[in-house]
């Protein structure tokens, strides 16, 4: 089994990756997808005029702040949008697929961060009323009664928190999460980059392997979402997951490729 | 089992739609809910700069035409917000749902209308382009499948066509084939009113009971919208389903109260 995470719908052709997915469900691979969608959201928030707001957290990582309009945007988008358009585009290629998102079925549970520690002007404060989260559980039933009877799950991530509210996550930990808790065999991250560079953004300076125990060290070269995936492969690897593969996105056979081994492999 | 069809989330309070299916739910009761969508859709169209253009069909009957554009922001809405925003009250309230709209699974699967016949300054032509379509299989195993399991399917106004295009279908039309498909005992269609009003908007002229066979006489006593749900009914029943009941949407306990016979019972 394999689980593939991708980004939003633009910039990623979806053509290639579904042709792709679909040539592997063809042969008897299991797969199942997640995706992003946050370029997408901003785009939409900014038409619709509640333009993203960004803030700085204590640690300096520079994150969006979901508000209560925010996220039913954003799950307007994931949800209704890039998961509909890659469940069109698999059918149409006859894929059975089947779009969830996180609060169906409670497939992704967790924790919801209702507030962020932020630097603003110079100060610290508590900005409240975040609507983001954190997995903690993963309703691997459902995946697994959708696998069973041939279809294929592509997943928005958003999640449902413990108290039933919907929340915002981060795509490529969703994906992390789900396929430790499928024990996946690999877990591959695609974005538009050929996988971690040593020399950003020198494609020639591609890092083609880390050990499992060797993320840690090579996080300082992960330059802004990277660190995100960088982080997501390590916590597939410690929930079981064989090997994580950080391809290329951009390619044709983009999942084939990196399950032969091009892009930056980590076991 | 029973299933219920309720208009967009505005307007009509989901919280007492929600209470009232969770009620039934923790009672044993199978609900599965279709909804609709298109006055948000409208809304959101025109924020978005691509407001929605009414046409006039040869037959009199005024429609939206669904471009692609249309059918996205269509797709986006009803799959992405007002889906998500029932499947989460109805998380909240311990009802394990799961929304799905047609594409998903082919869970609804149909023939794409591509062109409209319409009448504009009086002249008759044929418009293209359009992305709509009629319902023709639903599908049972998926849907049972998830109520078997404990799930209560929530679903968009979708359907994917032969080819493999998602198009828009009409709400009310898509809960009559899923009632019928499933051999429901029980469809109840929720508006704004108190069902089918002899003399509209008289509330005090509601006809309390249609015989089976009836439903073409009463077609004349129907406005606007009350039309397609007449339609539906009878498809329903033709589909072999017990009972239709065209109920108040505003109402606390909507679907209790329908089930107790508020409303128009066509049987």
């Amino acid at each position: 089994m394999v689980v593939v995470k991708i980004g939003g719908v633009e910039g990623l052709g979806i053509e290639p990756l579904c042709a792709d997915v679909a040539h592997l469900v063809e042969n008897g691979e299991q797969v199942v997808l997640v995706h992003g969608g946050s370029h997408q959201t901003n785009v939409i928030s900014e038409k619709l005029g509640h333009p993203p707001r960004f803030v700085t957290s204590v640690s300096g990582h520079v994150s969006r702040y979901t508000d209560r309009e925010t996220l039913e945007i954003f799950a307007m988008v994931v949800a209704g949008r890039v998961n509909k358009l890659l469940v069109e585009q698999l059918q149409g290629l006859g894929v059975n697929a089947v779009g969830l998102s996180g609060p169906d079925g409670r497939l992704l549970a967790g924790r919801r961060k209702s507030s962020l520690k932020i630097v603003e002007n110079g100060k610290r404060k508590v900005l409240r009323g975040e609507w983001s989260g954190v997995i903690e559980e993963v309703n691997v039933s459902l995946l697994k009664l959708l696998l069973d009877h041939g279809y294929t799950p592509v997943i928005a991530p958003l999640a449902i928190s413990h108290q039933g509210e919907m929340v915002n996550v981060d795509g490529d930990r969703a994906a992390a999460a789900v396929a430790a808790a499928l024990r996946a065999e690999t877990l591959i991250l695609l974005s538009n980059v050929p996988g971690l560079l040593r020399d950003f953004p020198d494609e020639g300076s591609l890092i083609r392997s880390i050990g499992r125990g060797e993320v840690e060290e090579y996080l300082p070269y992960a330059q802004g979402r990277m660190k995100k995936k960088l982080l997501g492969a390590r916590e597939a690897l410690e929930g079981g997951v064989d090997r994580v593969i950080l391809g290329d996105g951009r390619i044709e056979s983009p999942v084939s490729q990196a399950l032969a081994g091009r892009g930056t492999v980590i076991q």
